[in-house]
């Protein structure tokens, strides 16, 4: 990482597949800031050894690198380019391509086919590296289980900037599991897996949304171990090729448990799809600011309402079991329909303390992913 | 058309399935204005007598109507109620739905399945009809040949509402055929259909980008003859079970034949794939703003060359057939692309007379949609 670029009028190249270059470019694309004021920022860094490529991107606030095998008769080389425009070449050029890149004179020329691109570049010497940290923590965890536990709580973040401590998926080992928690004070996300070896040590974290949902997509192209280390300030994730490094929130998480229920005046049994259809249908109806759907609860069905002054009433009746007393209360219906299609069971199943009080949704008892919202004044 | 919704208190109703609500929703629903200050134009007017609905929608501009067989045991009454509400509502219902709509005290209940729905409804007497008009021509054409020769021009419309006579495709009656233009200054789109039996009397018309975009969606779905009726002010088409009326844009459209070159230097053949795959390569590095594509033409290549301040160059080189002396021209890229997405031949050929001049393409000699762009500097 400390080689330069030498010799400003000699020609350094080397060769690379069209795939190659486009997956590695994908997977560090999306840690790149599209807009900002730091050119060098909309930048990849290209490390170029004999016989491989790093590709580099950050925001200042996460850290991409993606490992690329090259030949092995590479000039060595570091250079920044445009990484939106490098990537949209990448994705033009067809897949039997072999892509020649070479260095001049601080210009890039990509050739491949009968294209030849010639692309600006900035100084490899002041793109920011990942900070060098001492992890407090290390461990493996299946790349499907981690990306499912992050999948099933990350919607439930807020977005709200003088809440920042909600601005992301907190991360913590407890009672034996490692759990995953999201909230923005109105829904509640809750997602549990056994915990790994050497995830005991883990300082609570919280990974901000933007690191989640590229780390979520990272995770869906890729099978097998992911290596996770952790300190206070900083995550990283090993991903194959690809290491993923960020800071983490610098903030408290509340003690969501309290918000959990643990106990209940009714329990609420109701076919998943059949509920979101009916959602779905009634607010047709609603404006679009306000979203409150009414729930109407008898011991066998669920009568469901949405009244607009300006569009109208809707109204549907679905079938139930609900075990406590008649009972009216209101949810915002994209908050219900968010949790719905988090959730997996064909019949799902919600407690019920008070029509004011926190509602807990789960598959079924003992689920690890567990939904809490709090109702609506309707 | 003149009967009026009595009684205020008793219940009228009638039934209908799902698609067959679904469907004349949308016949209409692309007329009706999304959005307007004067609430009875977001409302679709539903015409019912014991054996049919009729759905009409206006924007002012033009009007949509359509025809809906219903099972005979109707009440008769005239509604209206809003479009976007209804026709979302329908679209939620399945299948296999039957709809039940009941107007009571000024309100519409629709109920189908286990859902229902109340609408707020205006007054039908308010909502304005299309204006009664003596036509100057009628004629019949096959529902495909009226759209494929809008959809081979519309793309040409200006869209500058100082020129507004331009907002549109001009169809009129030349040399013995039907005849379709459409321009913005910088490029123009002619269609040629055979002249059908009855369109000679026909006034030049402009008809307005929105209907022409409506009518084609209208056509696409239709299979079968279309009736044209045309006065100087006004064009209606009907389109089996739906009818659609327009006013015609009140200006002039320029005498665009004058624009179509007739003589050349030079013959360019190509393979329109092939440029069309360099004109989206090269151009990844354009900037969003300037988008001209230089064209260095020998007698068997052309150079494709495009230079951005900022995101740098890109070069390619295809083959060609080229009858004329070197030649360098520049185009603006999107427009080239919009004519050869526009073009069904493998092999499309254009004619240049100078750099500055118009080029005219087309898929060969003879084809009946032309098309001619004006160069850019570069």
């Amino acid at each position: 990482m400390t080689k330069k670029a030498s010799g400003a009028s000699a020609t350094r190249s080397f060769e690379i597949d069209a795939p190659s270059l486009r997956a590695g470019l994908k997977d560090v694309g999306d840690i790149v800031e599209k807009r900002t004021t730091i050119p060098l920022l909309s930048n990849v860094l290209m490390t170029v050894s004999p016989t491989a490529l790093v590709l580099s991107g950050t925001d200042l606030d996460s850290w991409g690198e993606r490992h690329v095998t090259l030949d092995g008769d590479a000039d060595p080389m570091r250079i920044t380019v445009h990484a939106g425009t490098l990537a949209k070449i990448a994705d033009k050029l067809t897949a039997s391509d072999r892509v020649r890149l070479a260095l001049t004179d601080g210009k890039l020329t990509v050739s491949a086919g009968r294209s030849r691109f010639t692309l600006p570049t900035l100084p490899a010497d002041d793109f920011p590296n990942a900070p060098d940290k001492a992890w407090d923590s290390e461990f493996e965890i299946p790349a499907i289980n981690l990306g499912a536990a992050l999948s099933t709580v990350a919607f439930a973040t807020s977005t709200d900037e003088t809440r920042y401590y909600l601005g992301g998926v907190l991360v913590h080992a407890q009672h034996g599991d490692l759990r995953f928690a999201a909230t923005d004070g109105h829904r509640l996300a809750r997602g549990i897996v056994a915990l790994p070896d050497g995830a005991a040590t883990l300082p609570d974290i919280i990974v901000p949304s933007k690191v989640v949902k590229v780390l979520t997509t990272l995770l869906g192209r890729y099978e097998g171990q992911v290596t996770v280390r952790a300190c206070s300030s900083a995550v990283a994730f090993e991903i194959g090729e690809t290491t993923l490094q960020a800071k983490v929130i610098d903030g408290t998480f509340p003690d969501y448990a309290r918000v959990i229920p643990t106990q209940y005046d009714g329990l609420l049994k109701v076919d998943r799809e059949t509920l979101v259809a009916a959602v779905n249908r009634v607010t047709t109806v609603s404006s679009d600011k306000v979203r409150a759907v009414k729930l109407s609860i008898r011991h066998d069905a669920i009568a469901l309402s949405v009244s607009s002054p300006e569009h109208g009433t809707g109204d549907e009746e679905i079938p139930c079991e609900w075990s406590g007393s008649p009972l009216t209360i209101g949810f915002n219906s994209r908050y219900l329909l968010e949790i719905m299609a988090h959730m997996t069971a064909i019949e799902v199943e919600a407690t019920f303390t008070d029509p004011k009080g926190p509602v807990l949704w789960r598959d079924r008892e003992g689920s690890p992913a567990t939904f809490v919202i709090m109702p609506m004044q309707v």
